[in-house]
């Protein structure tokens, strides 16, 4: 029994690769819901949705989100309709005192769906529709990820890492804002200050999460803080990852992150934008794969090898080497 | 200035050949909202959207509903993850306690997105979407309705009967349910016993309604119980349309209803279900307009015509007739 924590990309990519050492079905992956907004009505998990479409075999492989050769039509319209209609485009958020009305989910991260500031499929959409509506008819986000799971065909056991809201908020020179307006509206352009996860304290890691970080957890190459941050700010999970072997791969190759703000976020949070940050970030790691390349220096274990992922051959390279790096951390 | 009380197919037609009689920019239409759902979340306004898509040029004419030659790829989509997760289709209503939640809009008429069944057009549902984000980020479905018909590019003025929820309820010999699971989900086959406007008592006509109906008032050739019967039910409409001068026109050729259950509706609220039952149903009516084969009986003006809208020839034919009723019913 393996759990992977995964944000969007790097640990998707990663999972493409899994089967090298581990079954599927002795396979958990607890993902990231810091990155959910609620846009339009919608709640819209963009790392689950990754997993989900990877799953079942539909993600468009060009931008790790979305369904490949989806149509647009609905979200062109929006924009469409505010530029004839002269409403505001960009990321809107919601009123202070709508924030948290109704669906407790919203809380923090509603934004309005006039213009749609993300570009959300057709098919796609549906997903976040049946999702809401599902939490709308009294189940929580586990229980319809399981639902929108079974209906794609996971042969992984998929969980969202909380069913209570998580806002990955990002204080920046230009104000505070959700890491979505941060990331897809402004494309990590302002100078960021700290990382906020708002209600993080009073979450609850979802059913199940605490029990699959008793297995071997692997730390794919997301992104540490706003990936992977949101999960080790849940009350009970750092100290789980305590007590079990926990192995990193690292997001980045010396300086660069492979995908994402990572190295931005790093220095916000007082940690090196590199891999030596990993150990910062991730007390807990008992070994770590990093690349060849590197020559980060660490006190506990490491397995090196090529770590740029851009096939399933790549991922189960650095799959093995996650393997060896278990035997090494236990 | 005129002022035309709409529902959603027979009066949109007339209005075709409104300006046959009336200037556009001399003309409002007060629709109604009864018909009104929130569906995964979108406030979906049928008939406001009819007259919102025939102004802009854009309506499908074969259903007089949606837009032409719009896809349904988030629609197709609801069904198809419904029918891989095992999800129930058909109309499902939100639990009690989420009814009235969040938003005071979606009183008693919120629906499941599950397998959404409507069929939702993707362009149709960026208007929604709209619209409901609007009302989300503050404004009224008035002012929301406003902008839309600006982005449409609408020359008459659009106005919801109420900014309040009122939703038509009938009951049946299968239960109580909303007209759209009456009409929409069961073709109108359940036994209707009463028809009820519920929240319609508490309910405001909209910024303009009252006004409006100071003008000369025609009710169009709609559902007398379902597309007119929610505004009459609104404190102080059948007041104002007893003090002014107001002209209906027959929706129906004999015992025959052009579109729609009225025929059994009219029934269900003790009224003839025909061209007499409208003297019952609008008792303040001034004038009729009805078919020149229909030999229906009144104690008030009448002008006769081939009432059969097919064109907008027709439709012009009929509001000629409209005018003379109008010189008659003073």
């Amino acid at each position: 029994m393996v759990t992977f924590l995964s944000g969007g990309t790097g640990t998707p990519k990663l999972l493409d690769g899994a089967a090298a050492a581990f079954s599927p079905e002795e396979t958990t992956v607890v993902v990231n819901t810091g990155d959910d907004i609620e846009i339009g009505g919608l709640l819209v998990s963009p790392d689950i949705d990754t997993l989900l479409f990877q799953g079942g075999g539909i993600l468009d492989r060009e931008t790790w989100w979305g369904i490949e050769g989806d149509t647009q039509r609905t979200n062109s319209a929006l924009s469409d309709i505010a530029s004839a209609a002269g409403l505001p485009e960009g990321p809107q958020y919601l009123p202070d005192d709508r924030q948290t009305e109704g669906r407790t989910l919203a809380n923090w991260r509603r934004f309005s769906g006039v213009a749609e500031f993300m570009t959300i499929g057709d098919r796609d959409r549906a997903v976040h529709i049946t999702r809401t509506s599902l939490i709308d008819e009294g189940k929580t986000l586990s229980e319809a990820t399981e639902r929108l799971a079974d209906a794609f065909g996971l042969t992984i056991d998929l969980l969202p890492m909380s069913d209570d809201p998580v806002a990955s908020l990002v204080h920046t020179d230009e104000g505070v804002m959700h890491f979505q307006e941060y990331w897809v509206a402004r494309r990590g352009d302002p100078a960021v200050d700290t990382v906020e996860f708002r209600g993080s304290s009073k979450a609850e890691p979802a059913p199940g999460v605490l029990e699959a970080l008793e297995d071997t957890v692997v730390i794919g190459p997301s992104n540490p803080v706003t990936s992977i941050g949101p999960m080790l700010a849940l009350p009970g999970v750092a100290d789980a990852l305590a007590q079990t072997t926990v192995v990193a791969v690292s997001p980045f190759l010396g300086d660069d992150a492979f995908s994402g703000p990572a190295g931005d976020l790093m220095e916000a949070v007082n940690a090196e934008p590199s891999t030596e940050g990993l150990a910062t970030a991730y007390p807990f790691a008992d070994a770590f794969v990093v690349d060849d390349g590197d020559d980060a220096d660490f006190d506990r274990p490491t397995v090196r090898t090529d770590i740029a992922i851009d096939s399933s051959e790549d991922a189960a390279r650095v799959i093995r080497a996650i393997d060896d790096a278990i035997e090494h951390g236990r």
